[in-house]
């Protein structure tokens, strides 16, 4: 088992009574840690921060998350090298009813996994997705954000069991496409990049906001935009983004298939040079 | 801190990689006791076994969750002439990831606590509730079950502070009245009873499903229907149900104010009757 990592000491169980247990009462951040240290660290703290203000918790201090993060990293024996850092936050400790209590404290819980890089081939040929039939339902209050309840990631997950499905793609109940259960989503057509709305539901992965910010400081534009599936299906080119994998082409989903494009190519390396090296591939 | 039980064992914390903590991914009752035994035991077992097959959860044997009860009945302390008991039952331990392991076993977590009594007089004169102004998401995939996902409870609950009220009522994204944070709803126009339909979100409670039960077997019908809230609001009379408080009348929200009107007082009476001893109050 993972050793987690709570106010600086390893532990293996959580206190019954935090929220996170009862109600999901939380926010959690995946972290790529390369060469020792956290990558696009403050995009995942802005996530974070946005986070914890719509669920009105209070944010951890940025230097004593960083510093539970370098203790973990010291103390799990990983590889630091090339591993995953999990961050939960929680609503703390309190007792039972929705309600919170006035002194709600947050809990920081910290772990570094191994983490398994994806072979050169997918990025080189792209990579096999289906649809999921577990639709996304619209929250505008907690879309965006990356809470402690997914159970519709782990419906939509558990769809599948073939090894080589790299992701699954859902949509929300009116049939548009949101994101994969553990990616956002992006289709060229003619030249031109976009990705779904996240203002009723999806998560708003980090390297989504980098590749969004990457894009735009080179002068592009990219639409965030409601995208029927069909529309999305019908695109030149499509492709994953995900904290730890950067950039992935996609080359299937059902009968509908794609080469890798120009344009994911140039993409992969414009972001690989901005220091996702997985995307160099 | 309440006293959990697990395996017949105390417990303080719950195994750091269990998907409820990771993901909300399990299931929970709150059952009144009462004189030592767990009330309407057989509509909770119906509906924890509807949310594992839902879920996919392995549905725990109802003789171990029945012993679990009383074990922690009788190790608790807690007077159990009248007290609630909370059953949660995870989708266990496993590893990182949305997927779950195929080999992965539910755990069951039991704990009894403590519980006051509402006063007569909100039986006698009704209670003041409010609107939410979070809304439940549609998902029909998680409706009417009572999982661990419940962030847009723990929003809804924290929009107010004031004691007096009992509870704060919820629409989904299209304005139809759903449910309350901890209770159900019930409308009566021209003496005809209804409820909303909870097929795109809300918790089917355990003391919706007696009453429909009970009037059902009466020969009396009740319609469970969309209904706008304004509609709902226009009712004659209003009242929300509940494993623990049983049948409530509401006397306002907002500018609404209705009186316990005769429906509610009868359905009161024949609930009493049914077992539900707080409602001949």
């Amino acid at each position: 088992m993972t050793t987690w990592f709570y106010d600086g000491e390893p532990i293996d169980a959580l206190s019954i009574d935090d929220r996170a247990i009862h109600y999901g009462d939380g926010l959690f951040e995946t972290i790529a840690i390369r060469s020792g240290e956290p990558r696009l660290w403050q995009l995942h703290i802005e996530r974070l921060r946005h986070g914890c203000e719509r669920l009105a918790i209070a944010m951890p201090a940025e230097k004593s998350l960083r510093a539970d993060l370098h203790r973990a990293i010291h103390e799990s024996g990983i590889d630091a090298d090339y591993a995953l850092a999990k961050i939960i936050v929680t609503a703390g400790s309190g007792p039972r009813g929705y309600k919170r209590a006035k002194s709600g404290q947050s809990r920081v819980l910290t772990a570094i996994y191994d983490l398994q890089r994806p072979s050169q081939a997918s990025y080189r040929e792209g990579v096999v997705v289906v649809k999921c039939a577990t639709s996304l339902g619209g929250q505008a209050a907690l879309a965006g954000i990356k809470t402690l309840n997914r159970l519709e990631q782990v419906l939509a997950r558990n769809e599948w069991q073939d090894p080589d499905v790299f992701d699954g793609l859902m949509c929300d109940t009116a049939g548009r496409l949101i994101c994969g259960t553990m990616s956002n989503v992006f289709v060229v057509h003619d030249q031109s990049i976009s990705t779904p709305d996240l203002g009723r539901c999806g998560v708003a992965g980090v390297m989504r906001r980098h590749v969004l910010d990457t894009l735009q400081s080179d002068g592009m534009s990219v639409r965030e935009e409601d995208m029927q599936w069909q529309d999305a299906m019908s695109a030149d080119e499509v492709f994953l983004t995900n904290s730890q994998f950067g950039v992935m082409p996609v080359r299937q989903c059902g009968e509908q298939q794609w080469s890798v494009g120009p344009v994911t190519r140039a993409l992969m390396k414009r972001i690989a040079n901005s220091g996702i090296a997985e995307c160099a591939s």
